[in-house]
């Protein structure tokens, strides 16, 4: 006998156009989970190519209470977009064109599938910029960047995802179409509701399009990749870059941990013995730039580095980079389970938070890798597990349990860019008082009474 | 017989500590309007001390369906904070404590009545920034400015106030205390109801209290002002300087109208003949500014000046700014009554907008004045109107619909800066769908279900 739910979708499907409503267990499996553990299989995958099409697929769902999770590149760290009450995932990946690139006017007009790097190569090409940069931004899409409000290493002088959002077309969860905000930079008409729905984890509409703010391309770059013997060294001199009135595109730090296993990878003897690395980055007019950069290196030789590179344009700077990227790469080669943190502290408990970490390796037995967007506070805080050793999940468990305590004690957040999904729910209610908690559910209830929008998550 | 309303606000009198409720009619007088010309007596003035005293006044207000409306320095434009249905004011004035500002974390901390300007002088005193600047950051409140979302020139190259709030506290229509957001730069904790409330124009809460992000202090400034023959080789001049990949502090432009005015007021031979004049700042490190600023001069000689006046360093450039201020007063000088539009249009529409004023210039026989942040569209369009004149009413009227229903047109906003209140409520439901007006006031009943807040505005 056919479930009533497979029947009501299999109505849908028809009610569609072709192939907008896939029911095969082999596509269902696909749209199951993102780069997180958790996972749950949908009762269907909706890949709708209009918003024509969202709209009549949440107002089916609506009237029928069926749970409808939106869905990305299926990038995020946190199982945001996993189905836990299964329904219907709504993937927005045929939604994915550039509308309207307005150099005069510096705004774009993008489907919610853009994918985020497609954007900014072809904004680049017109002397245009869209300035997040999430380590995904290759393969996740701006929507998914929108309603997790994605950051990255350049947020620190150019803000995040939200700072770029002047319009949204989203589908409410009854199926109404909403236009919200507008295309001018400065817009006070009315409640900020486009960024309401940014960084709103698709529990309060679905976004399918956007209008975004760009800026002009800053014509140079630079940066200065530096090592120091210790964390304190590194931190000092972040602190005095900032005091000397330089807000730097990016000031990203790695802990010795990352580093050492950097030095296995790559073997290069610059890393050898190194505490601690700092990478500034600065962005502008050439000659101003140039000249920053010196301006830099003398601040920085205050603190005695073991050694200051200096990347001048683009391709030296990639460069840094690609090297930045290898800490990665090093993680994963120690063969640990990387439970990856994005914790924020406010700034001048960054060398606490550093000392926190080591304390926590000693107390549970495991090794803690810390590196990130420093100049903000985020760190990302890489518990290395081996789920082999007996305990070894329990131990993780408090470690974690330890660490979010203390963030919090220090007027820090559980997450600056990944979010709460599934992976920071256990926290969520210690990071919020119960009047705040309650805010967000009549929020979340004015917006979608029947709770079809991604269920089963923090709210 | 004293009425119900006038017993139950004596019985909050009494309930609350001394002097923070007032009904003498002579100081209900003081608090019936703001900047704008309507104004409209409360019943009751409430100058709390303390969020516990806010509370207080909510939880009583709501209980009795009392009109509440909030107050901060009454600067607003647009009519915002007059008490239109009587009932309460509650002005923040008291609440005016500087709670803490933190040089590491690069954050302050402030009651809602601090007034803008004092807040911004002592975080540069510890070499911090706080760049939101509306023209009335000398005598506003930094709550006022947060819950109208103000701007200012520099909001160019900083954002606006809404990009400075990191966290709040706020006191919903029940009196419930909530903290929303926290003190980290960045924060993915949950909806960004912090900045829900930021512009929201006191009708979803009350804002007591603000947590600011700070920047470092650019060490140094500079600027240009450029007299040019043409309305069109100004703007011009302002897209060759954006195209050249910079993003100014400020990009100011004042139309032929404003300057005839100011050279009437000054006798500044330069404003003579002048039909544009176009400010432009920079700020960063000083060697760094010096150069553009040269660079800026080259750029803008394509376009033939008439001058080019470079200021450099923090006097020439407050020179610079003080005979903008003159354009203003020399408006006022004109004996016309100023109706400040602050519409934005794409950037592409700058040139048309100043065409399309001089139209209705003709068509309706009155004076237009244009001047403001061109940078971001950000045009403030003043109708020059002499209420003697017959038919001046009427014309002023019909040459605003067409002014808004243009820049609509245009994709362009009612407004940039002042927000709605009642000085735009003619045009609101122009300016949004009636989906999204209708989303507005789903939102507005979820947090405030007896609509006590500042109700008669445009929600």
């Amino acid at each position: 006998m056919t479930p009533p739910r497979a029947r009501l979708l299999a109505r849908l499907q028809r009610r569609l156009p072709a192939g907008e409503i896939q029911l095969q267990p082999r596509i269902l499996a696909q749209y199951a989970g993102d780069k997180w553990f958790a996972s749950h299989l949908p009762e269907a995958v909706a890949r709708p190519r209009t918003t024509k099409s969202v709209s009549a697929i949440l107002q089916f769902a609506n009237r029928h209470r069926i749970p409808v999770t939106a869905r990305g590149a299926g990038h995020g760290y946190v199982g945001g977009c996993v189905p836990l009450h299964g329904g219907i995932v709504l993937s927005l990946e045929r939604m994915n064109r550039i509308k309207e690139i307005n150099a005069a006017d510096f705004v774009a007009v993008v489907q919610a599938g853009v994918v985020t790097a497609t954007l900014q190569d072809a904004v680049a090409q017109q002397g245009l910029f869209y300035p997040p940069d999430p380590a995904s931004r290759g393969e996740s899409f701006i929507g998914g960047n929108i309603v997790t409000n994605a950051g990255g290493p350049r947020c620190l002088k150019y803000g995040v995802t939200r700072d770029y959002v002047l319009g949204l077309e989203a589908v409410l969860a009854d199926g109404t179409v909403v236009r919200l905000g507008g295309r001018t930079h400065k817009n006070k008409t009315g409640f900020e509701l486009h960024r309401l729905l940014v960084g709103s984890e698709g529990l309060l509409g679905v976004v399918t399009e956007a209008t975004i703010k760009l800026l002009p391309l800053p014509p140079y770059r630079a940066n200065l990749a530096i090592g120091f013997s210790s964390m304190r060294a590194a931190i000092r001199s972040l602190h005095a870059i900032l005091r000397a009135g330089y807000l730097p595109a990016a000031l990203e730090l790695a802990d010795a941990f990352t580093l050492a296993a950097a030095y296995r990878r790559t073997k290069s003897e610059r890393l050898r013995g190194c505490r601690a690395h700092l990478i500034v980055e600065l962005d502008g007019q050439p000659a101003s730039v140039r000249g920053e950069v010196r301006d830099l290196q003398r601040i920085v030789q205050a603190q005695q580095p073991l050694f200051v590179e200096v990347g001048l344009g683009d391709n030296q700077c990639e460069a840094v980079w690609r090297i930045r990227r290898e800490f990665s790469y090093a993680l994963r080669d120690t063969g640990l389970t990387k439970l990856n943190q994005d914790v924020v502290v406010p700034r001048s408990r960054l060398e606490d938070l550093f000392a926190f970490a080591a304390q926590l390796q000693k107390r549970h037995g495991l090794q803690l890798a810390c590196f990130g967007h420093a100049g903000d506070g985020n760190i990302h805080t890489n518990v290395m597990v081996d789920f082999q050793q007996p305990g070894a999940k329990a131990r993780s468990e408090a470690a974690l349990d330890e660490l979010f305590c203390q963030v919090l004690a220090w007027g820090g957040s559980i997450t600056g860019e990944h979010g709460i999904g599934i992976a920071k729910k256990r926290w969520w209610s210690v990071a919020v008082s119960k009047e705040v908690h309650s805010l967000h559910r009549t929020v979340k209830h004015a917006l979608d009474p029947k709770g079809i929008l991604n269920p089963g998550k923090f709210v």
